[in-house]
């Protein structure tokens, strides 16, 4: 794919942002491109690319329903979108080259449930490939993500590149609900090296991040608060308030102490409660997350925001009920494709910085599929590709420096060549 | 209408209850049930009947239309309901009957946006008369207040009672949205005698109160939170956190110092923030409401209030915009009014107990036409109609005891019977 | 005593204020006017007047011996000061004047740990006799009240009066410390009539209050949070920290629901916590006091403030040890003394207005010995004795005007003499 | 000193633990102790020692004369106490040994103002040295530290160091108070070479830290609430909370965003308010510190708690002011010295695991010395003692193993010497 290919099908998908489980015209217009572009040996769409009893944080079916309808009204091909009804998507898509290792690359395909900036030196706004879907937007880059999956893919495809390469277009990264149903399917299984990349990072256009560590692991909690409805005027002693415990528990989750050993975060980021002015609330609702440098500073932050929600609840004479949600590892890139990347990097045009090491500081359901490579004894390596951002990661007016797509694409594509070489 | 024919009018009401200025349904049916009983002298629906700028709390468009399409698919009369359209809902019909006093009776018609209990025992459930809209539900009896209207209005019509007689339906009481729309129309201008009821009240089966006092002054106030997203794992600290400054609010808002001058309420009743987990939350609202036994005492909570969200906001490095809703004023009965309710009572079969006067404790907007009546001269009442309700007013399992709607029909009618002859 | 004996006395004490069960120097000081003025019949001093084992809310023995070595560096008569060595102050002054009602008059004698206004235009500033003890202060009047106290027992004992005339100079009424004692003791089971006043109270010079009710029931609550204690910069995680609990907790109690029964109260009124700025608190402490319009309503706060509490320790993971002290119940004025009163206050010189009825809102220990007369058949009633007060009732610039001394001698000593007279 | 004259003198310095500014004894037993081993050739005392004005923390007069007055009653040179009259505390001892450089030593020696275990299982207790101050005790090991100053110093004195010697015995860590006070006296300003050392640090027996880095930077904040006071039954909407101003503020102190570039601190380690619980509290304060890993963060985290308390206060209604109180820089320890130390230790008898670097996250005003002493050119080296601690530092159950005073002699005496050889 030229550059002007790479922003075209990037701008596609930008236009036509879809959170987790929900990325159906996204998958089917991936599956199309590399259909128009590549001769594959395998593919494999929705639930024959994912374990869909692995899914996690999946939406309910009306609301998976109502963007599958909308989907449909794209001028996509049906044949494809009707594999993914329910929920199923994503695909991983193989190619076959003889001897060789098996290389795999996995990229996110999700946007973010959140609304895109309507400034006008917003360039989506300017050049006219704003979200067309009122709360949705492409807020991380995964738009660039699954362009640049392509762009290597027809890439590999035509170089003289020996071995299997498969390429992991992964659903649902924002919700930490896609990976564990790719990391246990059986396509990963016999990969020998995963690369995975990511777009901005707060790196600057020409900036290559070789290994990136500092996975923050990560859970989330749901929290129900149950009290009793009064007509607010008239018996306000009759509720029992669960805005008010709500309330109590979002102070007192952020507050959390920080822990010495590494860091630690807390998030209530969605809440919700109530249903009318003169009643007191009988329902509240928070979506939290916690997350901790290692798999026990998260559990240290979950046990303590467990403890807390529990007694705000109780504290204002009401229920509660706490779900456990998806939940991603730590990781650690390994040298040995730290190295190569860092090699192939220093030799790709447009890339003026290379940097070994940086440390993400957020978390990545890529360590999923990571781990399970590691742990089959093979290597995983996470790559940051700098692009000059103006907003930043999951605000208004975050947006990509389209020249970067061609970097993602050249970078990654030595890498995977560089490996099967040096096999 | 004997007594089956309210319990009927009220049981097909109650199955489709429907909020503030949603009441399509609703108008529309006491229109057909008043037009095939009634000989009227007057009717006026929807936008005659109320001053539509004076409407308060409308909900917005989509919303509107959508209850209205729901209606729509009622076997209802289009005719009535195309005058409905766009949220411009109640009636006033007019009796005239030669010399002698108007006399106006007011009765509100809205139901509350919160699910009706499912259990078996609950009498709506047993009897296959529950909500046929899942978050919606006659929680408050406005579905008996309009089939007493209807029950009184019959009764008059059939006396040889002398003068005007009105009666106001009056929508979105709930929302303290639909009295100051009835109490600045003509309509209300030349009423001599005003009466209002409400059945409950925590008053059972056959107990009348005669002239109910101690309505709360009342204010809504909406406050929008807005502040920054960020990353909640890379960049928590760019971050403006909403949903933060929103839980420090309402905390605060329920612990302003209780007043020694009389009862002062607060609720912040429904609340919402938040877009994703792992997205520092940009935005949150509140919507509350605060009550005061004089409008000085709502006016110091009120102020306290918009203090407590100002600073709130400022805390957590956040803006706040505070919207004041709907509002309304504290009121009396007139005792020339409470002698003769309480003596009608005194004589009405049915009713075991007559309580002179009590006191509300909660507010209710038809203090608007309340007041107009006085400052124009006359005299208005609010009457409680005991009944026997299960679960409290704004609760799940809400219910009326159906033999209190005929002991509602009497005592009314006759108190307008006795105003007339009073005169 | 004429007016200026009651200045003099007044400002003495106004000077010597001491707070709950150290009123060491006044209660001699009271004890030695009334030698000098009274033949008594009866004269029952600390251990003699109150019943030890009830009295409330004493503090620890330093502190009382150190208010104790205070009052002997006066002048004062050592014999009688060495009576209350130990915290046990008061008085039961008794004259017997033949056949007749056993009347009591109740005043309370104690001051609030509370500095007073250093402002020039304070009166005690300006005319020289603000308090000489820098925390504390005589801010509610109970100098006057002793004063008071003293003025009526000489004038009945120069009156005509027949019967048994007792004054009860009950200390601790602040903390609702002494009530209890007094109305334990033997010299209250034989009243047949008790009065006690209160100066004050928002009602101006020259007003009488005949009978105030309203007493809201009250009672204390000290809770002793522990948690554990950390380095702050080092492992804060490792600490569990008190003053979060205790915050948390205070945030919270101000919270709880208002009661559409009517008034209720609350307030944290003094907290504490920690140790050192870089030390994780492991100790924290409130104490606090819940009030309502009845003992239900009390009752009602305590039990939601002690849950508050507890999940507020627990939710910072810390133990909690909640005491509860002091108690005093609600109380009514009996109509037959609110009469009495009434009529012979409309006659007092310098008297310009009686109500006959007000609400005090507040509480009282008095109600102890109230209920107690009522139990045994009696009758009791509180009188309110206007004054202009510059200042609100526990506030560093209280003062009373001293013209209203005499209206309160007059009126009790009238109302007293009446009494007997209708016997 | 011999092992057990090093016990013997922590043990007496152990049992009288005095906090910062008011060493009086300590000071006075550490010089009488060096003159009775050592020839010096200068010894600055208390005023002599530091810069008077740069004294931080300092507390009130009255606090400091009752501590000095408790030192004067033990068996102490009056002639040396009387030099640190007012809070002057600290000493420097100085040996000039020849040609060579200016090698500086620091030691701290303040307790902390809380009270030591009880426990018979807790050491002081079993052997008869627990503190005789019921409110203060050595929670932090600076008695060790005070010891092993003058070990080293005797130690010196009878080696063959070259050079001059100093011992900063400095007062005043633990309120971050006393280091800029030596800091900027001129006894510090020709050192070439700055040795400082702590006890403990969770490193058992055995081990050594040749280089301390991780200090985070620290900064007091004091914010004093100012309301009204009101009657909490009568009238509490008079009151203006200064109680529920700081139980906010402490609330969201807490939950100030972690930052994503590194560690952050938060402690409201003290606080109080109120006077009574039935009055309103006027008053309130709170004693914070915040920290970071730098300065930068340091100050994010003032100014958000700034921001926090200041509209605390205003939320209700109440005047705050805050003052900022001491704070002290980050630091690093210089690879010269770091090398020297390890090595030393490595040789040392009873040390049995040296660790080159380890991170203190914590703060320490030692950081004032080492960056005077880098700033002009020289080094600076922060060590770690390894000693089994039972509790952790600032809590009731502290202790060392006394076996490690001599593994601080031996390696601090060592590198001096070293030092010293370098050159």
């Amino acid at each position: 794919m030229v550059t002007s290919d790479l922003v075209t099908l990037r701008r596609d998908l930008h236009r036509k942002p879809e959170p987790a489980w929900r990325e159906f015209y996204t998958t089917a217009r991936i599956v199309e491109e590399i259909q128009s572009r590549v001769e594959l040996d395998e593919l494999h769409i929705g639930p024959d690319a994912i374990v869909g009893e692995h899914r996690l944080a999946v939406p309910d079916d009306a609301e998976i329903a109502e963007w599958y309808e909308q989907a449909s009204e794209y001028d996509i091909d049906e044949e494809i979108l009707s594999q993914l009804e329910g929920g199923y998507t994503g695909a991983v898509a193989v190619l076959e080259r003889g001897e060789g290792p098996t290389v795999g690359l996995r990229v996110d395909i999700d946007g973010l449930p959140q609304p895109e900036s309507e400034d006008d030196e917003h360039a989506p706004v300017a050049e006219g490939f704003r979200s067309e879907h009122d709360g949705a937007m492409h807020a991380c880059g995964h738009d660039a993500h699954a362009t640049i999956g392509v762009g290597v893919l027809e890439a590999i495809a035509e170089s003289d590149f020996s071995g299997t390469f498969k390429v992991f277009f992964q659903p649902a990264e924002e919700v930490i609900g896609g990976g564990k149903s790719m990391a246990t399917s059986e396509h990963i299984q016999d990969v020998d090296a995963l690369l995975a990349a990511h777009i901005g990072l707060d790196h600057p256009t020409g900036e290559i991040v070789a290994g990136i560590d500092g996975f923050l692991a990560v859970s989330h909690l749901d929290a129900t608060f149950t009290g009793a409805p009064s007509h607010a005027g008239g018996h306000p002693e009759e509720g029992r308030n669960a805005v008010q415990a709500m309330a109590t528990a979002v102070q007192n989750l952020y507050s959390i102490p920080r822990h010495s050993d590494g860091p630690t975060r807390i998030n209530a980021g969605v809440v919700e409660g109530g249903t009318a002015a003169n009643v007191i609330p009988e329902e509240a609702h928070i979506e939290a997350e916690v997350r901790g440098k290692t798999t026990e500073l998260m559990e240290y932050m979950r046990s303590n925001a467990r403890r807390v929600i529990r007694n705000a609840a109780e504290m204002h004479d009401c229920e509660v009920e706490i779900e456990l949600g998806s939940e991603a590892p730590s990781a650690t890139s390994d040298q040995d494709l730290v190295s190569i990347v860092s090699e192939v990097a220093g030799e790709t045009a447009g890339v003026e910085n290379v940097m070994e090491r940086d440390e993400l500081g957020g978390s990545e359901d890529a360590t999923f599929l990571m781990q399970t490579v590691q742990d089959n004894g093979g290597s995983a390596c996470y790559i940051g590709v700098g692009t000059d951002h103006p907003g930043g990661h999951h605000t208004a007016t975050f947006d990509v420096d389209e020249e970067s797509l061609q970097h993602g694409v050249d970078v990654l594509t030595g890498a995977v060549e560089q490996i099967s070489r040096d096999w």
